[in-house]
């Protein structure tokens, strides 16, 4: 929505068929009501970004990473169809152990506690299996030896997005959104890179080497930068966390985002940053004024390809 | 799920194009994580409950038929894919309305004051003229006349069913799903006749004819006769309220539903029966201890139309 | 909140101790943010409803009167604090059932598979035991024997809440609600009436007296009559469901209610009148253009308890 | 819960008065169900943690600072309640911004482009005024400069605890938390430092002084000491984000924490880490298998005066 609505178009009902494309989906979504109508405008603004060339920020929280949009995400950043990211470190660990280890479909109401004497960690209804953590220990433990040397050499701690993008360099894997951002210089933003496993095993590494460590306000000037430079910014932000609010809290450098599209499963009436509608972040000036809005409340697992169809096709 | 998972299938990635149809991205949906995987369920055990030929009860709430998914319940209703459906009076009369007057397309986050001076209703983002409600008075006025001298003919109040068929009979619409379920004998029961503006219009009607009245158990025997007589049961709840309560106390008749697919946005965590998942109405026998059965966190209006491909399909 | 706020006194934090009272902390909560704060406001708009002696009508759904509720409600019955109550016939179930069996603490995750088994029904974190099903036959089969030669002396069926009020009379439970509404002559109305195991035994008393109905409208008349008569009226809407519904639609035969209060979990996003904000019944004529209102998003599990101890010290 | 319950109480309702205290309310929804039932069990693994002297990890969400219980957890503090807290900048921000500027009671519905006129930032309900803000800047710049000296003179980037500590050293108000953190050795571990309003000062402020920057992961090695000295832990987790997984995932360094309190509202259907159940982190170990444990889908607000009532108690 932009404030004022003027005009009132009719509900339409949908038309469907076997045959019926993700893309025409959506186009009838937008004349239908409810959170159907919600996406479809999603679909509608997040192809007017691409088509004024906004600087597109993708954020995303780690279970999207494990769901099965890893691959989605992957695509479109080989694809170049966003600027940045910014995400959990969490995402950045999943990718990586995906190159080596499938995840699992379970069920949300597993016995936990069978569970972890099977050794598989439970999200949702997706395990995890320890060995992936292993794997990642693997890797993880020789590129914080080689992160190390190099802070030694330029005499300061790397950011975030740096550490990330060395990983990126690593891998060898066309599904991998960590790879396709370094490889194709989008960068990865992430303000809370101490936090899971990355931090767990950083929290040993640095046992050996307690000199090394992490600048995490070396983001800023990357971000800032990059929302400064842009013609116009464009926010598609799926779930919640610090992802969000660091990509709205950015875009005050300028007179807010452009556009927003959210689309998240919290609710607005805790006050979380998480369930905040897009309108909240206009009162901070976060979201101009003037942008182009919308708030889905879906499961991105759902949500998101259909939106990714269409960016995709542009 | 049923109860025991055995194998385990890994997560897979989406992979997505312009021309992904609704169908695929089902299939796809399958093998991804959260709410997707459980929507890719949900289509797979949709797809067997029509293989297996099993009676199928559709349940919905009125804010479906408000939001574009009433033309889809019709097309459903219009090639005999369902066998019964139960839903609140809300959706009859807004099925009714439509047929003269189109909703509009609104905002959540409206002024309802201003709406009210307007005379427009909202539902979520949904905008229903109050002229639509003076249409349907028009309508039932005299349809609630023809009912009354029915009864007296008759010697006995009619069930919501009946009164609801004879309404579908009058009806010239090929969109409604009251007109297609009165032509194609498939029952709609009601287990609320006397709530909305029905029971409004009833009431005022009442005050001339205040003999004229609603035996609403007589939905009991016909509805317990189709779940009694069905070699198998599948249910397709949508959202919950009493029309979900009473298609799963109903199959209390026999060892409870064989299929049961429920889609909502309630939580379970308040007890409520609107966010109750699909398990605990194993513990009371509603649904079968062998039943296959998928819970849906989704709001219908996007999931719906996906899995209603689907089944157009079959 | 009225429409227009007009000051905007400060938020305040709370200052608590071991002997704090639950009436203090419901004042402390009116000071504070998020949902403390709306609940606070609505113990003061209860507060201010019983101050000008509107009609209250108390809406629940049967979740509550499995809960623990069921005792508050009785108390505030039995001290003439609402003036009608409407809810879903499992309410009325559950408050005859609770006079002879004990219902059990459980899991929100246990097994429903073994719970099937044992014969123990879950509603979410509660057990009720088959047995209390049993005694509930052996109430009700009699009882419906007695209305049947009712119906027959009065030459029409009975609405229901006129069975209800029968029902009350025979229990002797100063722990029932539907046993002081009855001393206390104030109704119960439902508009589900043959819902839930209540419907299910008709179903089965039905084969025997096919001729026993219930006339559900014989409710609007009464309800309507004391929505009409009352010189003020004040909505406690607990959940939400057909209870909700019939109340805030009733009071479109005044101008609405003048103060409306609803607790509940539901989303509003999802445009279901289980979710909605007052603020759309403003929208309909529902609630006053005037009315004093707010919406707590709580279980009313715990935000009830707090309401009520306000209520209980007029 | 543990995994196995094995005895069955009677679920018991509520028996209120006007003088019923808080502590009293908690201790009869311990016999309740639903939620009340949830946040009574609660209350009593509370308690037993205190008993027991269990590390106390308190995390929590900045807009419950905003809210009012920004004092609650002072208190706590103050009282030397909890052993560590866990959370985002932001909360660190407002708590410093109210040692001078009220925040303000608003409503869910304002119009926020209104709001942004005006200089009225929202947080659900609440308001922050903008000149909070500017307070904040004079208080944060000289706050940078001092810290960049101490880095200097260290030859080495601080981490976030200890700047948070250093900014509590300098405030004094009796109802802050950073202050009666700082003051009685309570470390406030928060691994998003350079997010929100602290971290987009810390961007200007670098632009003066590159080299100044946050080693993130120097909170890894005195949190997990802590985790790994404690005897037993305990988190009482209020809402998610990155607080909540850093809390539970630090204490994979030992079984995992050994009671575990979570009150959120958000939901575990989308795999988020925010709305994960307690039961989901046992499959991890980061929650003992044989951990009391419970979850309370409650907003905090309302929730976490009733159990801080209790802790202030012992």
């Amino acid at each position: 929505m932009t404030k004022k609505s003027g005009s009132a178009p009719a509900i339409r009902g949908f038309s469907l068929s076997a045959s019926t494309s993700v893309r025409e989906l959506a186009a009838q979504m937008k004349d239908a009501g409810l959170q159907a109508g919600q996406l479809g405008q999603a679909a509608e603004i997040i192809h007017e970004m691409q088509k004024e060339k906004a600087a597109i920020i993708l954020t995303f929280t780690t279970n999207l990473v494990s769901s099965g949009l890893r691959e989605v995400i992957a695509e479109l950043v080989k694809r170049r169809k966003v600027s940045a990211i910014i995400t959990a470190i969490g995402s950045v660990e999943e990718d990586v152990m995906k190159t080596q280890v499938d995840f699992e479909q379970g069920s949300f109401d597993a016995d936990d506690w069978q569970l972890r004497e099977q050794g598989r960690n439970r999200v949702g209804n997706i395990i995890i299996p320890t060995a992936a953590y292993e794997k990642l220990e693997k890797v993880l433990m020789p590129f914080f030896e080689k992160e190390y040397e190099k802070q030694q050499k330029l005499g300061r701690m790397l950011a975030p997005n740096e550490i990330i993008r060395d990983l990126g360099l690593e891998l060898k894997d066309e599904h991998s959104f960590v790879y396709w951002a370094a490889k194709n210089n989008i960068p990865v933003f992430c303000p809370a890179p101490t936090d899971g496993a990355f931090g767990l095993q950083l929290y040993f590494f640095k046992q050996k080497r307690p000199a090394f460590g992490i600048d995490v306000s070396g983001d800023l000037k990357p971000l800032g930068q990059l929302v400064l430079d842009a013609n116009k910014t464009g926010g598609i932000i799926l779930g919640g966390g610090v992802a969000k609010h660091h990509a709205i809290g950015e875009n005050l450098l300028r007179e807010g985002f452009d556009y927003a599209v959210y689309v998240s499963t919290g609710t607005p009436y805790d006050g979380s940053l998480s369930g905040a509608r897009v309108n909240e972040a206009v009162s901070w000036g976060k979201v101009s004024a003037k942008a182009k809005i919308v708030h889905v409340e879906a499961d991105a697992s759902i949500a998101f390809p259909i939106l990714a169809a269409g960016m995709l096709g542009e």
